[in-house]
């Protein structure tokens, strides 16, 4: 059975993962999407780089924190997407060879509309050595089992 | 020369791209980072979805907007990669076909550090219908040219 918006708690706690970071999946994505020095040159990377060699993208990590969240959860929850991220945070880089799982934490239902509701949600990714690498706040819309006829009807700042 | 911290002027608006959004690439990006069936099943989104369709991952239109600020700003910016955003807003869909183009524009210079500063930007992406399909405010930590001892050394929050 989907996970309806009915069905989700706040204050529950889930961990996924894990996804490990390979070099050349690290320069394939920076390549594509975010082809900066630091990323995609790992002779400069380890010469110049204050990080002291090539880093993942933080599009890449976000990409992957996506992974993790729909294998772990997103697949079987009645969603129709998200609606934006707040607060998303790269704190410390993700390196090739490393191995990250990520922690969900429901923070707030926000009844929204009577078909659906806003689930919001902060998301934390760490590492093998449990650094916490990454963190955002996601609102995704999660459809109701049973249509919520005083929910509020609010139109704005949505994909429809 | 790339551009330093000092030169970046706040209210600067640019525009970058265009990137052209093929089928074939928004189903491998959403099969690799984002399965989730209205991202990775024609057949089903089309029938179900309230999108009528399938739809880029949001992450998708996140990461192609990075590659048109790369390819029309960052690759000449004397940068260390960014902090984090700030409200993300995925605002309309995304769709196979569609083409999109950037608008970046300079909203804040903080001090920060001696040798670096933040530059905020708020990057809208737009499609080929001008409509505004997703919209961020990033943090970009930008090196100086001559180092300034009195910026405040602000150790919080960092990459480092």
């Amino acid at each position: 059975m989907p996970q309806f918006y009915e069905d989700v708690t706040v204050g529950n706690v889930e961990t996924y993962g894990e996804y490990a970071v390979s070099r050349e999946e690290v320069l394939r994505f920076a390549e594509q999407y975010d082809p900066q020095w630091f990323h995609v040159d790992p002779e400069r990377a380890e010469h110049e780089s204050p990080y002291g060699g090539v880093i993942a993208s933080g599009w890449h990590t976000a990409a992957m924190t996506m992974r993790m969240l729909v294998d772990g959860h997103l697949a079987e929850a009645a969603t129709v997407g998200a609606k934006g991220v707040d607060d998303l945070r790269w704190r410390v880089p993700v390196r090739p060879g490393d191995t990250l799982r990520i922690e969900n934490e429901v923070l707030e239902k926000v009844p929204e509309r009577p078909e659906r509701g806003l689930i919001r949600a902060r998301t934390r990714t760490f590492n093998q050595d449990d650094e916490e690498v990454f963190s955002m706040i996601g609102n995704v819309m999660y459809l109701r089992r049973d249509p919520d006829p005083v929910a509020a009807d609010d139109e704005s700042d949505d994909q429809e």
